[in-house]
């Protein structure tokens, strides 16, 4: 950030008056610029015993497996916006049921939110973010091809609460890992 | 948004190619500049069986009644920010607990995300956003001078869910409110 988005002018970083953290600030009209973290939303679709994942057809982590998830656009709520991402990159309507987890990613400044889904109907073809679509059981899912690490926690949490078979209870985890994603192996 | 923060060229609004939004594009180097919804936590604080509210000394809504909660930041998760908030506000410690609820407000792009806390000594002076604390029972509570919807529902769901004494489920609540708020009366 270099040029001030309102009046054209040079961005400085100080901490405001009143403020504890440095900002990007404007030097000609002191306008203050605030970063906050991204909510990514999605779901968990399932689809008669199996859970539905996309292989992704764009970076990062072209090739690699996923839920269906993006960015939280503005006017929509979270649901809405899960069930957007999901239909678009599965391509077929995915019911949104409760909230599943929400995982803090503080290093990358984004907060994970997964929804239960309902896969209503099995894609014929998917969105042109997803080279392919896959069905999968707890065992024959691709965990050494994920594409995130807050994926495979939603995925293992997911699996662990139906083995449970007592529901599935709202649940918040830190991810406390480095900028830089690396695929995880199991 | 009138300049480019990267390269100091116009901005104009337009659909990216790939994509099915207006953004704001920069007419000379072309990139894209995303606006997503905001995160506010906070925490809904007992002292015995009493909820410990702010009266604001900032605006908007100064004057008027609120729970202490403000903008999430970079690096920190959600249930760091709700403590911050809290301790800022309140000016004494809150132990952050499991999450309350989570209020949509697609409208004014932002989502509400409630903990339950424990205020964990009495304040002696309160932080510069407020003017005093409180400490109130359902009954006594200024419900004709609460700042915020969300901060309404979220005590009207605290008090719903302790008098029926089952705990408190996380619970997800879509507030489609315009985008003047207005103090809301009991």
């Amino acid at each position: 950030m270099k040029y001030c988005s309102r009046c054209g002018g040079a961005i400085t970083r100080n901490i405001p008056p009143g403020d504890t953290r440095e900002r990007y600030v404007c030097t000609q009209c002191g306008e203050v610029f605030y970063e906050n973290p991204r909510m990514i939303v999605g779901s968990v679709p399932e689809w008669e015993e199996r859970l539905l994942l996309c292989r992704r057809a764009i970076e990062p982590r072209l090739g690699l497996w996923t839920l269906p998830a993006g960015f939280l656009e503005n006017g929509e709520t979270t649901a809405e916006g899960a069930g957007r991402e999901s239909e678009e990159e599965v391509g077929a309507p995915v019911t949104i049921g409760p909230p599943l987890i929400l995982v803090n990613l503080p290093r990358i400044h984004q907060i994970h939110l997964f929804y239960l889904g309902r896969l209503e109907k099995l894609p014929s073809s998917p969105g042109h973010e997803t080279l392919e679509t896959g069905l999968f059981t707890e065992t024959d899912l691709p965990w050494t091809e994920l594409a995130f690490p807050s994926v495979r926690l939603t995925i293992e949490y997911y699996f662990q609460k139906r083995r449970e078979r007592r529901g599935f209870p709202f649940h918040i985890h830190d991810l406390r890992i480095e900028r830089t994603l690396q695929p995880v192996a199991k």
